[in-house]
C-alpha cells in the first residue's frame, strides 16, 4: 500500500528544471543555483495540537507548507523545493488525495516541487522540509534590527486567533477569519522583495509579542509598538474590539505574516515593494534601545500607557 | 519551554563551515559546494510502529539520523546537514539530552551538523531530514542495473530481523544482534566509494526481496539472489537456520546495508573499495534479463531451487 500511494504523489507532484531526480529514488537530487544559499526550515503539524482530525484535508495539506513557505519568506527567500513525510493511523487514499490537493495547489502556485519524503503508520501527522534559495546580500535574519528603525506588519494581524477563539466557543466563525485560520498565504513576494531593504524579518506564527521579542533579543534592543496602529481586517473589527481584539492581534498566534523592522527614512521604499508584491504593510512601532529591563516588546495604547496581553504567544508544551 | 528545548539543542548542535546560520532563525542557511549536486531525504520514525517508548531515548535518537544517511550513502552523497523536528507528548529535557547523546553521536562521526527543525506538542516521533553534497558523476540510483551485473550487499543481512523476532518472543536477543536493530550504521564511506564503480545502488530498509525488487524494477531487469551465499553474521548464524534465517535474509528489513549491482569483471575493484572504506562486501547473486514474470527477484538454494520467503518485506500499512 505504501508505494500505490507514493506512486500517486509522485503522479500528481510537480517538478522543476532544476530536479534532477524527484520521488522514487533512497533520496532527491537537486540542482542548486550558483552564487545562492540554500535556506532550509522543518515544521511540523499533528494532529489534535495543529489541527482537528475533522478538518478539511486540503486546508491541512495546505497549512502543512504554507507555514515552512512563511518561514523561507521571512528570509527572503525563494522557495523551490519541499519534502513531506506523511504519518497515517490507516492507508486511506481519499484523505490522501484531498489532501494533497491542498498542499499541491499551494506549491504550485509557489513554484515548489514536492521531491520527496516518507509514508508510514503513526497518528496524523505532516512534516513539511521546505528548500529555497537566496542571493547573500539579499538574506533577512532576526538580528538586523537598530534602535530609530520602523517596525512594520504585512497584512492584518488577529484574524486566525479570532477564528480559533470563536470557533472552539461554538459560535458563528466569519468565513473570511476561518479562511485566515485554515489557508494562510505565505508572503513568498513581499519576503523576496524586502531583501536589502529590510534590516530584520520574522514571521509571525507564534503572536506578535513573542516573535518581535526574538528580534529584540538577537538585535539585542527593545520594541515599542502601538495598539491602535495595528492592522485589523474588517471582519475581526466586526468581531471584537479593545482587549479582546488587541489580545488576539499581538499573542494569538497563526497570523503567518511578516514583521520586520526598516531605517525610519525607508518608509516610501517599503511601501512601494510591498505595493509591487501586492501585500498591505502597516508601520506598527520602532525600535528603541534596550533599557533596563532589556531587549523587550512594550505594547502602547492610543494615549501612550503601557498595556500587557493576559498571555503571551503561544506555549507548545503547556 | 519549547525555546529552552531549542537553546539546548543549538548548543550541543555541531557546525561546519558552509553553515552561515544554524539553529536560532526561521530558516538555516547553507552554502552548497560549486559542480555538486544536492541530495535530500526526510524519514520519520513513530513510537510504536518504528520503536517502543521504552527504548533507549540515545538509541532512537541514532537510528532516526541513521536511516536518513543511509538513504543518503545509497545515493553516493557525502551528507553534510540535517534538520530534527521532534514531537513530544511533554516536554522531558532529560529524555531529550539522551536522545540528542544518540543523534549527535552519529551526526559527528559522519561530520554532519544539526542546523534547524522544530519541536512541538504530539505523540513521539522523530522527523528527520539529511541533506548531502554529490558529483554528478558519482550519483548512484536504482535504476543503472544491467543483465550480467553481480548483485552485492555489504555487511551482513537478518541481524535487525532476529532481533526483532526474538525480543518479540521474550527471549534473550543477543547484544550483537540487538545492537544492529537499535544502532545501524550508515554505510557512507562505502557509498561513496562505489561512485562510478556500482551501477545501480538501494539500502536495505525494507528487506532484501523488497529493495532489489525496486531495483529491479526501476532498471526493467529481473534479480537472482543465492540464499547460500547471503552474508551472516555467527550470531545469526547461531540464532538460527533454514528458512528462519533466509527469511529474517530476504524479508526482514531494517538492514540498513547498501545493495548495489556492478559489471561483473568489477569484482576486484569492489572489493577494493570496500576494503579502503571498513566495510566487507559479498556477491549474492545477479541481474538476468527479465522475463516473462517481469521485473522479479528468485531466491535460490544451493541445488539452484527457487524458495519463497512467507512473507514479502515490512508492508507499512497491513
Amino acid at each position: 500500500m505504501e508505494f500505490d500511494l507514493i506512486a500517486r504523489i509522485r503522479d500528481r507532484a510537480g517538478s522543476r528544471a532544476d530536479v534532477a531526480l524527484g520521488i522514487g529514488d533512497d533520496a532527491a537530487v537537486l540542482q542548486p543555483a550558483p552564487d545562492r544559499q540554500l535556506v532550509v526550515t522543518s515544521d511540523v503539524l499533528n494532529v489534535g495540537v495543529h489541527f482537528d482530525a475533522a478538518d478539511a484535508p486540503a486546508d491541512i495539506g495546505w497549512k502543512a507548507l504554507a507555514v515552512n513557505l512563511s518561514d523561507l519568506a521571512a528570509m527572503g527567500a525563494e522557495a523551490a523545493w519541499c519534502t513531506l513525510a506523511l504519518s497515517l493511523p490507516a492507508a486511506d487514499a481519499r484523505w490522501c488525495e484531498a489532501m494533497l490537493d491542498g498542499f499541491l495547489e499551494l506549491a504550485d502556485a509557489h513554484g515548489v516541487a514536492l521531491v520527496g519524503g516518507d509514508t508510514t503508520r503513526g497518528p496524523l501527522s505532516l512534516c513539511v522540509t521546505a528548500m529555497g534559495q537566496v542571493a547573500p546580500a539579499r538574506l533577512l535574519r532576526r538580528d538586523g534590527a537598530r534602535a530609530g528603525d520602523g517596525i512594520w506588519a504585512s497584512g492584518t494581524l488577529g484574524d486566525a486567533a479570532a477564528a480559533l477563539a470563536l470557533g472552539q466557543d461554538g459560535g458563528e466563525v466569519d468565513p473570511f477569519l476561518r479562511g485566515r485560520l485554515r489557508r494562510p498565504m505565505p508572503r513568498a513576494a513581499l519576503g523576496a522583495a524586502l531583501g536589502g531593504l529590510a534590516r530584520a524579518c520574522i514571521d509571525l506564527s507564534d503572536g506578535l509579542v513573542s516573535d518581535l521579542g526574538h528580534v529584540c533579543a538577537a538585535s539585542g534592543v527593545a520594541a515599542e509598538v502601538r495598539l491602535d496602529q495595528l492592522p485589523a481586517s474588517p471582519a475581526l473589527r466586526s468581531a471584537a474590539d479593545g482587549a479582546t481584539r488587541w489580545t488576539w492581534q499581538v499573542a494569538g498566534g497563526d497570523d503567518y505574516e511578516l514583521c520586520f523592522t526598516a531605517d525610519a527614512d525607508a518608509g516610501d521604499r517599503i511601501l512601494a515593494a510591498a505595493a509591487a508584491a501586492g501585500v498591505t504593510v502597516t508601520r506598527i512601532g520602532r525600535i528603541v534601545a534596550a533599557g533596563a529591563g532589556g531587549p523587550r516588546v512594550r505594547l502602547l495604547d492610543a494615549a501612550g500607557n503601557e498595556w500587557d496581553p493576559p498571555r503571551r504567544g503561544y506555549e507548545h508544551f503547556t
